[in-house]
């Protein structure tokens, strides 16, 4: 009753300290400075335009109507654990099998459930970035500590230096998260590359987290590399994968985990007791969206592509705007604005003076304060009314 | 590639030690069983036989048509986090407002979100039991210890002695949980004993983690009791909350937690990195269980009425069955076999010798291994064909 005594709550009273040293400020922060204002251009978030296909909507609704209400399997449903296996084994070189798949409740519940299997509080993970703040965020809320690794921005866009990697990892280290294609660079990180990575962790028993959510979004591909093609089933990786970007599903919650085989019981053990699993009729439409989704993946890396020409096109006439190198996957155009020190207040500006929402650099790693991030699943009328606003005040 | 070199590969490698340490043992093991069984009667989980009400499906199924699947707000959509506001003022004996409300995919994120809110990584939480097993079970997963208060049973049923619970409590203490309605025992604890513990745990700073998930399931009355009716709204008190039971809804992965109002934001920010929020068409399913859901409410605790009739009327008369007290609540009967020292291996030849499928007492805490759960939430012909089934077994 901390009220009664005439003094002010303090909202932090009670919380565990670690949780109360995580920060609350985040990208939606941003976005709520344009809950009154009309004619905003969104391009904050990591989120299309296009709405979930109709097919998707519909196996869900069939799923309701046929009853599937009812608890189900903690590492998901056999039939959609046996689709994913497929779709793995299709596109990459190897075979998957379906004791390497458990389901999850989105991209995020697969990120906590790979830090929670691997850290112990105190322990640290390296985590390459630029990259999407909720790793970082993750890890803070389960008591471990976060070691960033920048990649270098040269002409040729961005890279990863193992060396940096090397540097940063310790006894402590329990994994080294990386997304390829990258959030918010749309970078990759070559398979090489990748093959090195793991032949550095394997021998110190380091896990590596890679984040594969944009596999499907590699301009002018199918899909991208994939670890897969370059480790064993019982090798210390995890697999990070999503519905919501490929299929336009963010809001659906609907993500999956490749792991080794030997932990199926464990994750569903740890399933159990964090999210309980995923509604089966949610599953039976991430079914429908493997099945018949192809030709709608295709159009969406087709989209995204389009979308980022015309955004790298006008971008690079603007004389504040330093652009290395496009990107070659994903959503996502990350520049540097010329004489901007603090990205936070330049997208509140910019917000202000254009109207249209850009994410500040700050939140995917230290040294990206003169970045922004431009999110380019738009449609392309949307995309060139965001530039030209965004001339004015980049010139 | 731990097969490469020959050697067996060892599940546990990798995997944080207090992770590692957590069982895998739980009922879905038991339930395994029965796999190849026709014919089973399964009365071990915690789920009904009713289907979800056919408007809640409209809803979700119309809400997806209408294109609600991007991402949404953090804490749930405002009209769902109103609604449940509104239902609780409507039912308690205090105004709660919709700052209060978070929305959960279900009432085990809610716990999760809860533990996680409080408890530093070594420190401890009070449980109450018996009890469901899943608050052990995400305590130890974030690096907590649970201590064990057993409620005492007599003639009238379980009882909580508040000496006990003050005797587990340490400076380490962060939390007590207990569930009234509880599971698996249907008892409540009564509103002056949860006013005593709240006197206790108040300048201790000791939260009160309160779930009533079984609140609207208290036979012949509209709802239970509840502590709103006796705590303030900044009182460190959290309650767990689930569209599960009462609406029909275990699938849906739907729940809320209601919590001091300053601690919205923080629960935003931990909502974000640990399931990223809940779908937005699920909401509206939510909004309209509310709603439109009373008479299915109204119905269901008749429902469950009328199975614990049945199947106490029935036990009472078996000799080896030991129950004291009908249960006031919920969907189980936990009663006591006489001669039984193994709660798991009885099941186990329970299941064998009737087909009837029961949770071993093991799985709700110490003390309880000469116990069984039944869920009687099951059609009335159903159960007393169990009945018919387990009355050789236990005369």
């Amino acid at each position: 009753m901390a009220d009664t005594a005439g003094k002010p709550t303090d909202p932090l009273a009670g919380v565990a300290p670690h949780v109360a040293a995580v920060s609350l400020d985040n990208i939606a922060n941003i976005a709520k400075q344009a809950f009154n204002k009309d004619n905003v251009v969104p391009l904050w978030f990591g989120e299309g335009d296009l709405p979930t296909p109709a097919f998707v909507g519909e196996a869900a609704a069939q799923a309701i109507r046929d009853g599937h209400v009812f608890y189900t399997y903690q590492n998901g449903i056999p039939e959609l654990r046996q689709t994913l296996a497929d779709y793995h084994t299709r596109l990459c070189n190897t075979t998957v099998g379906p004791e390497r798949i458990t389901v999850t409740s989105g991209g995020m519940p697969a990120i906590m459930l790979a830090v929670q299997l691997v850290l112990e509080p105190g322990d640290n993970i390296v985590v390459i970035d630029p990259v999407w703040p909720n790793i970082g965020g993750i890890t803070r809320l389960l008591g471990g500590e976060v070691r960033s690794v920048r990649m270098d921005l040269g002409e040729g866009g961005w890279t990863l230096d193992l060396e940096k990697v090397a540097a940063a990892c310790d006894a402590r280290t329990r994994a080294i998260f990386y997304a390829s294609p990258g959030n918010p660079t749309g970078a990759m990180v070559p398979l090489e590359v990748q093959r090195e990575l793991l032949a550095f962790a394997r021998p110190r028993g380091i896990w590596l987290i890679a984040d594969e959510v944009y596999y499907r979004l590699v301009f002018g591909w199918e899909a991208g590399d994939t670890i897969l093609d370059i480790s064993e089933p019982e090798d210390r990786v995890l697999i990070i994968n999503s519905f919501s970007k490929a299929w336009a599903m963010t809001g659906w919650r609907l993500g999956w985990l490749v792991h080794p085989p030997s932990l199926g019981p464990r994750l569903a053990m740890m399933v159990q007791y964090t999210t309980s699993g995923t509604a089966t009729f949610l599953q039976h439409a991430a079914i429908a969206a493997i099945r018949q989704g192809e030709p709608f993946v295709a159009e969406m890396n087709r989209y995204c592509q389009q979308g980022m020409e015309i955004v790298c096109d006008a971008l690079e006439q603007m004389p504040r705007v330093r652009l290395r190198a496009r990107p070659e996957a994903a959503m996502y155009v990350f520049f540097e604005i010329e004489g901007m020190t603090d990205s936070r207040a330049a997208c509140l500006d910019i917000l202000n003076a254009t109207q249209v929402g850009l994410a500040p650099g700050l939140y995917f790693g230290k040294g990206s304060e003169s970045f922004v991030r431009l999110c380019f699943c738009r449609s392309p009328d949307l995309l060139r009314e965001a530039m030209e606003r965004l001339r004015p005040f980049l010139s």
